[in-house]
């Protein structure tokens, strides 16, 4: 049915066909790790307006730096979905396809009549997600959401800042990458049974649940033993030492868990008086102990450089990173080493964060660049067998 | 070849049967997730200590709930991989799985003669994944990695925490389970693509990579724009208004990037004036301009409650939130209705988060505990065609 214009893609999703009705980062960052990973995704888009972050500031050539983000590895067609043209080429598209993955929120597909009924019954082999912020039942789920609300109503922020300081977000945006991640495994997991039963399916994935998924050991805790989690600026609750520090200059993050470790910690410090000491020989101790443990440390670690600390816990076998800013990881060596830079188009010296996932024997395709609004849309629609003067019209007539 | 001893599961995943190497949260969590979605796990552990975090404090009868919370959905055989024995069990495992998913130091399963190029020879359909701290190669590959490393040396602490404060981990230890979430979608994709080729293939994923994947954004606006990304407390580097606020009593989570939740949301809050404020028409404009707005919005939350707040920013369609705590997030309506605390297993109080994914056309198996070390090593072994005397031989030799 698709002619020769249908991009060819190489990886594990080669041949798996996607569309995309998402905007803002939950959903385009599910469907970007998709097309990345071979997958071919058409991104539908408002005519004349496309996503919301398309404005967003800053921009590069005129293109939002957060949309070309994200956006990589998909093709964009405009698509106005209220007109019954619209709906109808748009059922002609899902006929093609493997996945639909949109996050509106809950009950604007069926408004539209393209919730998972309806498409079902085009496609009964579509694996359909919907990614919404409190998902597709409940209370809440006509509620707008954005990132920091997932992160302030899930306890995400209660456990994040410094000890009774002001609720700070995660820095990243967590509570919306958290569910475009469990979207795609969802998405995965029903393309894995597809294999057996021929049928697709509807997948509902929450950016609060989602939130709530990422704090298991917090939650775990308050349920079983009772302990309200809090914010402990940049110490881990269970385990002891496992924080940052001050050195004589700049700040190192330590941790340690297994005795082994603790043991060749203390000797690189000259702490080893601390091996046998009481209150110190477990990791559970450390932690109960932490008050007490500390201070010592610290003390210690004041009396040389940061880098002078790195190169002894390093000998030593102990896990230890620099505090690095963003330029500092770019620039560090095992980061350049695994090329977690990437240009995309190549030569064009925009620079993104490549894909975190290495696979030898099903190399990843190059990546592509974000598409322009509807920059795909005259070559989507011939290929679904639109002649050049039907597709004309539907311009005309404002349908794409 | 197999009995009916093998364990019977149902969901998106039932039939796929994994063997698990994986200890501490990098792993396990991944394995939890897969378990989940219905797949058999078999962790293997080292006989008589099994899973560094058993020993983890806080414990509900004598088990770490840490350990609890993610290895629920697997079955636990004690093995010696040092003996020749025990490589020659582990190899039997191995030719009756699908995917295998270890987290130990990059280069340790192949001195165990153990690495993929020995496996795939026992098993050409396996899906082989690492996750490592920094990966298979590159010169940190020998180093150990905790979850504030990753944080630490990915830059994410540097931009989570308040404006020149202290470097804040975040609260979750994203720093392992972004690489569970990434390998468990490197592990799904790789399963389809073998489901056209019938073979199976590596996966390395590192901690370090993916916190770099999570931070696309601040990466992006680093390359592109130039801008160093800092730590905001709980504002969003790009859209504003897009933080916490104090109120009269608690502070909210209040966002707003369409100019339509603008408009609103000024309304609401007895603003109309802001609306033709040419130093606030649009998200951008409002963030270039946050040091002005910000204090003008925050006098006026300062005049009513958390909660009056809220009813009128919802009543107004403005995302919101409270900053709730973990015991709040629990009791949260939407977060009961979801059903986001399970109790494993039924009738046992013990209670952890649920799966965030819901599919309705292949429903999850009920998820069962974590297990006792080695609770299934006599099954396993039985199913493999062990007797009890090979058994009762084998525990004796130390081999499991």
């Amino acid at each position: 049915m698709l002619n020769t214009d249908t991009q060819r893609r190489e990886g594990p999703l080669a041949g798996v066909r996607v569309v995309d009705l998402t905007h803002m980062l939950a959903g385009p960052y599910s469907t970007w790790l998709l097309g990345a990973l071979g997958a071919e995704v058409i991104k539908i888009e408002r005519p004349g307006k496309g996503d919301f972050t398309r404005v967003i500031a800053p921009f590069s050539e005129d293109e939002s730096i957060y949309f070309l983000s994200v956006n990589r590895n998909k093709r964009s067609l405009t698509l106005n979905l209220k007109e019954e043209k619209g709906k109808e080429i748009f059922k002609k598209i899902v006929a093609t396809c493997d996945v639909l993955v949109e996050n509106n929120r809950a009950g604007a597909m069926d408004r539209l009549g393209l919730g998972y009924a309806d498409l079902k019954a085009v496609n009964p082999r579509l694996v359909y997600a919907s990614i919404s912020g409190f998902g597709q039942d409940g209370p809440y789920r006509h509620r707008p959401c954005f990132d920091v609300v997932a992160q302030a109503m899930s306890g995400m922020m209660s456990i994040t800042g410094e000890p009774g300081g002001d609720p700070c977000r995660v820095g990243a945006s967590i509570g919306d990458i958290g569910s475009s991640l469990f979207a795609a495994i969802g998405i995965l997991a029903a393309l894995q049974k597809r294999t057996s039963t021929g049928e697709g399916g509807f997948i509902d994935v929450a950016m609060l649940d989602c939130q709530l998924a990422l704090m298991e050991n917090a939650i775990a805790r308050f349920l079983n033993a009772g302990e309200t989690p809090r914010a402990l600026g940049s110490r881990h609750p269970l385990i002891a030492p496992f924080q940052a520090f001050p050195t004589a200059d700049k700040p190192i993050a330590v941790c340690v868990d297994t005795n082994e470790q603790w043991d060749r910690m203390c000797r690189a410090m000259g702490l080893e008086h601390l091996l046998s000491d009481p209150r110190f020989p477990t990791g559970s101790a450390r932690n109960a102990n932490h008050a007490e443990l500390e201070p010592l440390l610290r003390e210690v670690f004041l009396t040389r450089g940061r880098d002078a600390w790195l190169d002894m816990l390093e000998a030593a076998d102990v896990p230890a990173s620099p505090i690095n800013s963003v330029p500092d990881a770019l620039n560090d060596p095992q980061v350049v080493h695994r090329k977690m830079v990437v240009e995309v188009p190549e030569g064009s010296g925009k620079r993104f964060a490549a894909v975190p996932i290495t696979m030898p024997e099903a190399p990843l395709p190059a990546e592509s660049p974000a598409p322009r609004l509807g920059e795909h849309t005259d070559a989507i629609l011939a290929d679904l067998g639109f002649t050049p003067a039907e597709i004309g019209a539907f311009r005309r007539d404002a349908v794409v």
